[in-house]
């Protein structure tokens, strides 16, 4: 596959697009000679923006679009519009053009219309939000993030199972080590779909090295490479995770401005300030995945910059390269996941 | 009632017992003449201790227990030994010799014993678990933090009623401000219990300030005085801020130790950091409240020193003074929550 590697984009997605989308492509096409990318967006505009960008221009395909998605579009409305960026994008990958799709823009209206397009893979039962997250000596993926409010036994493993994927693919880890999120480490522990999911995910034939429940404080530590939790409880650690550290940055400037002695600290501890903004670098973490759809969907961040546009389509490709919607698919077929959670949630009455 | 206001305490339970416990109330004495104990363990250690403490000694009744309840018994086992320092000093409130218990030690008997002899206050269906803890600017109480995995929208509503006295009592808010956690702040956001909870505080005569939905990122910015969760939710929650401060501290430390400009860097800082620790320090939060029952139960931390046990005393008799269980009580007669649910839940069918 990676001979004919072609990533869909949606140029107009974001608050400063195409400028940063381009931006951010001429790194990936730095750092990527082999892969191709197909842009939808405003022509004039995107070729502007290209002719300062000549290597990328050499391997891009523009595409005119019409219409964009704006934030406040409703997904009921956005898959009506074909003409819009962002629809066109997907479009390419569900034609076969296009391997993956990375759009700045709308997250309600691009998960809408992926779900629509590029529906989910056979036997997979829904779809997941992850995302590549820092722990203290590494990073992990989380799984899911929010596409699904509620989950029981069989999505969870299924997450389980693609988080294991997406460690492998895009960490490189060889053997991810995966913990379904609990409130303790005991058997007992929890939720009725989590102890199920720990029981399906072990009798399975799964090649995984499931580790069990992690209790969230544990996450930092990087006891475990893959996450696995229901939609709204990754929602909720993942924000409880952000809210403290902008607290914890907010009481230690709200001090310093008071303190003259603190603010000569700060001279001289610049250098790991620098080194530690480094590591926890929002843009490093940038691009969500939707993944469980034949194709793969990124979300960019917005807001981001040409970095972390960069770091949102080089994920793509990372997991592109390892053919990461076939693996999903071998990896099932070694697996009834279906049979196994009827006969474990059955034993249970 | 504060004309007789007595604290029961299991002396026997925490790490460190009775030694904390009897330095913790030393200090509790000190800052509140009016108030006396009833103390259940070893009467030999127990005495032998307070021959230091001659005016603790004074408010104090120290009755024998021959068992200790143990880290690792089952709450199962627990309940059926009525002879341990833990068992002894909860029937002193169920008696009404005292008006809560405090106890540092094993922290499911705890509950346990206290469901089974305190019984739930009549028309409150779950009891649930209530911590203090800091914002940027203040603090603010947060319940269920893991007595109630699954919770339907009458717990949620119940424990935002509870939440609202504990916040007016132990935090001395006057017209404190609720808020439901949630993954969004639009009104269909979240989970179906979520969405009928708002809607029958709302639809209640409960006199409170309800500003809706708070996503977790919101809650150090000091948005609300009371969250409300059901308790996979609210401990999730809590463990992701745990884990996350100290993966902040963590990621400092290492850099700081490699760095010898950090290190002067950390003498310019070491007034803000004492303030920081201060503002931060977990002893200051100390007292997880087991509310909904006749009779306050609070879980000091295990391994707390005599400051810390002196903050979950202090808690429980701020709560006692301004007669929470009643107050509870109260304010169920002006508001009928289960005729509310069953009309709003059949509503939305």
């Amino acid at each position: 596959m990676s001979d004919n590697l072609v990533i869909s984009i949606d140029a107009m997605g974001g608050d400063n697009s195409p400028k940063i989308v381009i931006e951010g492509l001429s790194i990936v096409a730095d750092r990527n000679p082999d892969v191709s990318f197909l842009l939808f967006g405003d022509e004039e505009k995107v070729n502007a923006m290209l002719k300062d960008y000549p290597k990328l221009r050499n391997v891009c395909e523009v595409r005119h679009s019409t219409d964009v998605v704006s934030n406040e579009d409703k997904p009921s409305q956005v898959i009506r519009n074909r003409s819009t960026s962002m629809y066109m994008a997907i479009d390419a990958v569900k034609k076969g053009e296009a391997q993956a799709i990375v759009s700045a823009g709308n997250t309600g209206a691009l998960m809408a219309i992926s779900k629509l397009n590029l529906k989910t893979i056979q036997k997979i039962h829904r779809p997941a939000i992850v995302s590549i997250m820092p722990h203290r000596t590494g990073r992990y993926v989380m799984l899911d993030l929010g596409a699904n409010t509620e989950c029981d036994a069989i999505n969870l493993a299924e997450f389980a199972l693609m988080g294991n994927i997406v460690a492998k693919n895009a960490l490189g880890i060889e053997r991810p080590k995966v913990a379904l999120l609990n409130i303790g480490a005991e058997e007992m522990k929890g939720k009725e779909e989590i102890r199920q999911a720990a029981q399906i995910i072990r009798s399975s034939k799964m090649n995984m090295d499931f580790i069990g429940y992690i209790e969230p404080h544990q996450i930092g530590d990087g006891v475990a490479d893959v996450i696995v939790a229901d939609g709204f409880t990754g929602n909720i650690a993942l924000k409880s995770v952000e809210g403290t550290a902008k607290l914890f940055m907010r009481i230690i400037k709200d001090r310093v401005k008071k303190s003259i002695f603190a603010k000569v600290g700060v001279l001289f501890m610049l250098g790991i300030i620098f080194k530690i903004k480094k590591i926890l670098d929002p843009r490093l973490y940038n691009g969500a995945m939707f993944v469980g759809l034949n194709g793969l969907s990124v979300k960019s961040h917005g807001g981001t910059d040409a970095l972390g546009y960069y770091v949102a389509v080089d994920n793509a490709i990372k997991m592109v390269r390892q053919d990461f919607v076939a693996t999903i698919r071998d990896e099932l077929e070694k697996v009834d996941l279906d049979e196994l959670s009827q006969e474990i949630i059955y034993d249970s009455y």
